[in-house]
Order: C-alpha cells, then sequence, then structure tokens
C-alpha cells in the first residue's frame, strides 16, 4: 500500500456515508495527497444527537441538517449523491444503484445504523423511530396532530380519547422522547387549546430489560426515573410489547391504548456491512480489528455504528458520535500516513468522554469520564448537554441559529417549528362521525384552558 | 338581524379559512360580543407572498408559516382544525368533515384559490403549482434534485440532460419563480459542485398571453421582461403548452425539454363557493354586492380570492393578499356594527396602494399608487418590496427571523434551506444505467467550477 507517493496516480479513497465517521475521514484527508470521494444517498448531513429536537417542534430541520456540499468543500474531495448497492473487494470497487461502478485505493465505510423491528417490519408505519430528517417531521406531524385532533372531537362530540403517548424502549432516544413530549403538552401548547387540557397528557415507557437507559450506572438510571416521573412520565420496565397496532400497543394479553406509538428499541447496522461479505454480528456490524480493518481487507476501514469494535476493556464501543467521530479521524490519519509510506501501528482506541441523556426541558443525566470524573443529575447535567451540543454543531451560522432557537423557547415557553404539514390523519384515529349540530357553541367564558 | 344585542345569546360568527381575510376579519371582531369559530383544514396561517422563497430555498418553511393558534388567542375565538365540507344555508348550518354541523348567525367565507390545470388534472404532479407550504417544499426539492442527479449524471457518464426550467404561465408567481431560479443557479450553488455548471441551467417562461404580468402597465412589463432576460430568462409569450409529461412539455409540435417544469398559470376558486348554491363565475369565484354578500344572503360574506368582488372602475378586485386582508376586515366590522344594533352602508371598497412583482434578488416592479403614485423598476422596486413584506408579515419573531435570513442569503450568496428530503428522483429523470468504471476519478485539479 506504500507505492506511488510522489509523482504518480494519487490513491483514491471512498468514503462512504455523510455522518460523523465519514465527515471527520474527510476533513481529516483534506490535505493529503489523495482524491477522497464522498458517497451518500441523501443531499445533507443530518446532526442526530438534536433530531428530537426536530421532532418535538422546538428546532426547525433546516437548523440541525446541512448540505454535505456545503461542509465538505476540500479541494480533493468530490461529493456525490448517490447509492451504494453492492461491494467487490477484489477488485476494489464499489457499485452504484444505477449500475456504475465506483474504484478505490482506500474504502471508508460509515453507514451507521437504522431502526430494528425485530422482525416486525408492519409495525414501522405505526410506530416511527428517530433516525433521519423524514422520521422526525414524521414524530412531529403526529404528537402535534394528536393534540389537534382531541380538540377537535371535544368540539365536535364532547369527548375525546385519552392523549397516551407510549414510547416504545428506554434508552437515551425514548427518554428524550419522553420529556420532550411531556414539556410540550404541559408547557408550550398548553394555553392554546380552549377544549382538553394537553397537560392532561400522558406519557408511557415501555421498556422491555429490567431499567432503562442499560448503558448507565445504577446511579444515573435511578435519577433519570426520578426526574422522568417528576415529569409525569409512566414508565414500566421489564415490558415486552408483543403487538403494534393503530391506536393501540399489545403487552402480552392487555391492551394499552396509545394516540401515537413510537419506537426507541432496536437499531441494526445499515446492510452494507453485509454486503461486503466479511464477519458481522448479529446486529449486522461488522467484526474489526484494533485498527478498524475487516479480516483480510487492510485497504477498508469500517467506522461509526456500523463498526462492531471493542474497548480496552472488552466492551464494546458505544454506536453514538463521539466514537464515530474518532474512528473517521483514525481512519484519515492512517491513510494519510500509509500514502506518505509510513504505517500507523497503534491500534484506535475510543476516548470516552462520557455520556448524556437530557430529560425535557432542564434536566438530564450525564456520566462525565474527562475532564474531570463524575455523575451529574438534574439542571447541572442538562447543562453540560447544552454546552457539549453547541460545540459540536457543525458550522457556525447552525449554532447561532439553533441558540437563538433555544434561548427562545426557554425563555418564552415558546416552540420554533410548530407546522402539521401532509396526511392530516392519524393511524388508528377514525373521523368523528357524529352528526348533531356542535355542543360546544357559545364558547363565552372558555378563555382560560381547563 | 339585530336582535339579542344585550344580555342574550352570543350572536355566532363562523370564519372558513385562516388566510388574510380570515385572520383579519377574527381580528377585526376579537371585542366585539360574538363568539367566533375559525376553521380551516390546515394548522397554520401561511404568508403565501413569501411561498416562493421557502420554494427556492431561501427561506425554510417555519419562517413564513405559523399555527392559528398561535396567532388567534382572542377570547372569544375558537380555532377548529377541520374541514368544511357542505352549507344548508336555509338553516344556516356548515357541515364538517366528520359529518358534525356548525351553526352560525354569520358567516364568512374565504377559503381562497388553488391551481387551475385547465381540466389537465393528471399535469399537477408533473408541473406542482405553489400554493402552499407542501407545493413550496416539493418545489424546492425538485430543484435541488435537478442539480444533484445532473452532477451524479456527469460523474457516473461524463454527461448529463440540459438543466432547463420550464415555468408555465407568467404571472407574479412565474416572474418569481424564474428569477428565484435563476439566483439559485447562478449565485448560491455555483461553487457546490465540481462535474457540472449551474450556472449553465437555462429557465424558459412559457406564457400563453401576450406579454408578461398582464395585470402591470406597460411600461412596467417592458422592464420586467428586461430585467429577467438580464438574468438570463429566456421569456416566449403567445405560447399555449399542449401537454405536459415527465422531462418535457409540449407546444403544439414542438418539445421542450424541462427537467423540472412549474405551473404558474391559472388559479380556480376553492370548491366551497361552489358549495353554497349561489351565483359563481367561470372560475368558480362568488359573485358578491357592494357589501361582499352573495345575493339574498346578508348573513353571508365572501372574502379574498374566492369574492368575485368589482373595484370603482369595473375592474375585478385581484386576488392578493391587499384586497383579501381589507375585506376581512370589512366583514368584521359590518358584523361587530350589526350586532349592536347599527348597520354598515357603506360598500367595500378596494384600496389599492399598487402591486409588485420582485424579480431575483435585487430587482422587481412596483406599481405604487399609494402613498404617491410612481412607477418603480429595478432595484428601488425591491427595496419597496422588501419594507412592505417585512411590515406585513404576521408576528414579531417570524418578521425578525426572516430579516436576519435574508441578510445573512443576500450578504453571503447563501441559502438558508437546502434539503432535499422524501423522494430521491424526479419524474422523467432515469438513473444512469452506464456500468462501466466511473470516469471521473480522479479528480486532482478540479478544485474550480467549470
Amino acid at each position: 500500500m506504500a507505492t506511488e507517493v510522489t509523482g504518480g496516480i494519487r490513491k483514491r479513497v471512498l468514503i462512504v456515508g455523510g455522518g460523523f465517521a465519514g465527515l471527520r475521514a474527510a476533513e481529516t484527508l483534506k490535505d493529503a495527497e489523495v482524491n477522497v470521494t464522498l458517497v451518500d444517498r441523501r443531499n445533507h448531513h443530518t446532526f442526530q444527537p438534536l433530531l428530537y429536537q426536530v421532532a418535538l417542534a422546538v428546532l426547525p430541520e433546516n437548523e440541525i441538517a446541512q448540505p454535505l456540499r456545503a461542509i465538505v468543500k476540500y479541494a480533493n474531495t468530490q461529493v456525490l449523491m448517490d447509492e451504494v448497492t453492492g461491494f467487490d473487494t477484489e477488485k476494489c470497487r464499489a457499485t452504484l444503484k444505477g449500475g456504475a461502478e465506483l474504484e478505490y485505493d482506500y474504502l471508508i465505510l460509515a453507514t451507521g445504523s437504522t431502526h430494528s423491528y425485530f422482525g416486525h417490519d408492519e409495525w414501522a408505519s405505526l410506530a416511527p423511530g428517530l433516525k433521519t430528517i423524514e422520521d422526525a417531521v414524521e414524530i412531529r406531524r403526529r404528537v402535534l396532530l394528536a393534540f389537534e385532533l382531541a380538540e377537535r372531537e371535544m368540539q365536535e362530540t364532547g369527548k375525546h380519547p385519552a392523549l397516551n403517548f407510549v414510547i416504545i424502549g428506554g434508552g437515551a432516544t425514548g427518554v428524550e422522547l419522553a420529556g420532550a413530549i411531556s414539556d410540550i403538552a404541559k408547557l408550550y401548547i398548553r394555553h392554546d387549546f380552549r377544549h382538553i387540557d394537553p397537560a392532561k397528557a400522558q406519557v408511557l415507557i415501555l421498556e422491555g430489560g429490567p431499567t432503562l437507559l442499560g448503558a448507565y450506572p445504577p446511579d444515573l438510571q435511578k435519577s433519570a426515573i426520578k426526574q422522568l416521573e417528576k415529569l409525569g412520565v409512566h414508565i414500566r420496565v421489564n415490558t415486552r410489547v408483543t403487538d403494534v397496532q393503530p391506536g393501540y400497543v399489545m403487552v402480552g394479553d392487555e391492551r394499552v391504548d396509545s394516540v401515537v406509538t413510537l419506537w426507541g428499541a432496536g437499531v441494526q447496522a445499515s446492510p452494507l456491512g453485509k454486503l461486503l461479505g466479511v464477519e458481522v454480528d448479529k446486529k449486522g456490524s461488522v467484526i474489526v480489528d484494533e485498527h478498524l480493518h475487516p479480516k483480510g481487507h487492510p485497504e477498508i476501514f469500517i467506522c461509526g455504528d456500523l463498526a462492531a469494535a471493542k474497548m480496552a476493556d472488552g466492551k464494546p464501543v458505544p454506536g453514538v458520535a463521539q466514537p464515530a467521530m474518532q474512528m473517521g479521524v483514525y481512519a484519515g490519519k492512517s491513510i494519510a500516513a500509509e500514502v506518505l509510506g509510513k504505517r500507523v501501528s497503534k491500534p484506535f482506541e475510543y476516548f470516552d468522554k462520557g455520556d448524556m441523556a437530557v430529560i425535557g426541558r432542564s434536566a438530564g443525566i450525564a456520566n462525565v469520564k474527562w475532564p474531570f470524573k463524575g455523575h451529574l443529575s438534574g439542571f447541572p447535567a442538562w447543562v453540560t448537554w447544552l454546552v457539549v451540543h453547541i460545540f459540536f454543531l457543525i458550522g457556525f451560522r447552525n449554532r447561532f441559529a439553533v441558540i437563538r432557537n433555544w434561548a427562545y423557547t426557554y425563555a418564552f415557553f415558546k416552540e420554533g417549528s410548530r407546522l402539521i404539514t401532509g396526511d392530516q390523519s392519524l393511524p388508528g384515529w377514525e373521523h368523528s362521525t357524529d352528526s348533531g349540530p356542535l355542543r360546544t357553541q357559545p364558547i363565552a367564558g372558555l378563555a382560560e384552558p381547563h
């Protein structure tokens, strides 16, 4: 791999995936004597840690997503918006959707993960998860629409179904969605309605395992549960959902009514890992060595959620933004060194600064490992979360806009982006068919919500 | 109509439509002794004059649309998100989609207009028009995707179809879309691509009548044409489109290739006018008397685009925001007076301050009638347009955000909101099926766009 260092043809680096890992790899390679092609089937990078704020109408989608072309402006890098559908690792080629092939000398595969419905793909449309901008906009649509439809039912029939929001899965996504829905109902839209009291909405987390936030230390788990309960969120652990239907979910024989069901229960690796023809684990993540190579392929690096990498203590590297970025940098540095005839012998090591989950408007938990060690809960955890996320938002303009939106939201209890677009119905919610004249007129004296 | 002024049951005012007319009517009635119900099938008001800026990625959609509940916070007014599907004007009732009925003492019908494809509804998906937030996001998706797909074709096959953007109809919408596409191509995204030159995109307006902007005086029409031609926009008048197909339109026997076709040619009134069972004109607008009543219904007011109202000189009142607002105020004042036992005898008169159309980033035309009379062209027209639109943007926060976005866009030549979401294909554009290795590698030396 150490040929043609000077003068000759530049090595071709193919990066598949414009997430945290792919972008950091491209950035690391920007001054290297290589030609980089970054392929993504979307035109934008999504800042996934803030997706839930788009889903809950605090931030508009354009503030946490940016066109890849606007980010990757390096002289040696081109962006190709297309879908990779296969690999010929013998010939070092990737196949694109239309049949064209893309040759590479180095491949950085960083296509992340997607939802896993544990074999029940029919649940996907009934319980959307949160991975893309489209997911977030769809969740926003459903949550806001539930309140609108309840108000309408009250106006037209004098009653409405209970506003139960059921979140399947008690990991970080589930906890963040639960806190945010609770905020919306109790703070932001509370005074918008005349006939329903949004604050009476119930948020329920159904977790299959014995505890929420399994990846955190027990004291922080307990703190998170306490903070959620303070927000009025109901939590049921050791509760396995056996069916998802329009308007309800089943837990064994028990029916749990749900106007909006959301999915935070499982992820699986992007299917591209399997297409490499190398060893993958049961989630479809690629087994890699300490240099992030799949077995027998020193020219391939697997980065981010798609890599089944191990930490020094043998535990898996978590599928979050920090290790993805570090892997991208590692792959980039390794390639930059190799084309100069050097060799990176130091294995990849995840420098773990800690984990955080935010719970509603001003609470959260943080398991801080750097620059100090400590467990934070409540407001201090939330402030830490805020500072870290502002710091890592890619692109100054977005960062500024996000801060402005947050300040506005938190100061005035108002939401930033509350549009319902697209379909105006919810699965399982029939339009009222009451045919009498409206009961709710006149409304004199209804100025205050009840 | 002058009964129960004091003490008794309040009169019920039903406003259908949360556009400019409906909102102004509700605002005018906010202190009147009436109970107002504002019904709209959407949860938001759309600031239509700026829709084209969403369509062309300058503004994000949440900045020109606001939830009706956030705007209409009057003690005597409730918002109902539902669809009116019919009327019983004898019994003074409106029927809602689910069958419920809404009684009224006064009805203000202000449901506006929609696209007319002149009997060719099959053209709608091939040539979207610009009336709703969804329309704007769809146009944005298509325009941005055209450039992405062209870049991809160049990378994969070394050629791409000509980037022709065809706009059918040369009214204000068509002219604004044409100027904005030209700006995008030549200014904002020009430096984002390596293999195509976006500035080579062609924008073509096909107008069926003898001139663009038929409603304007001839000197301003000429000026607009000159300004558009300066931006490189091609204009063909007296050109009737006879068919719209994926990838092209037909003008008689002539095929005009088009990667994105947009519709600005015709509007028709909302179908609710016809459902009243009163006289309508050929566009479906309701014929009203000088008090905005349809014949025989002094309890009904028709406002905005849905009203076929006449000016003092016998010309029709134009279907734009200003007269809609004035009609809403007129209807509101009339009802407020009547419930006090008074009577508004003064007929509705449109106070015409003039019309404006913007052409690209810093040009336009303005036919100013108040506070002075004059024809403006180019930069002065654009500044006038800017000031007027900032002034009329509903809600201070949006106004601030829009100004900030404009300043940013105009200062840095950057667009505010350039996401491609949803479907990643265009009608008539097949994915390249070239199967050789990519021709475009390596790309050394391609740092500058050609």
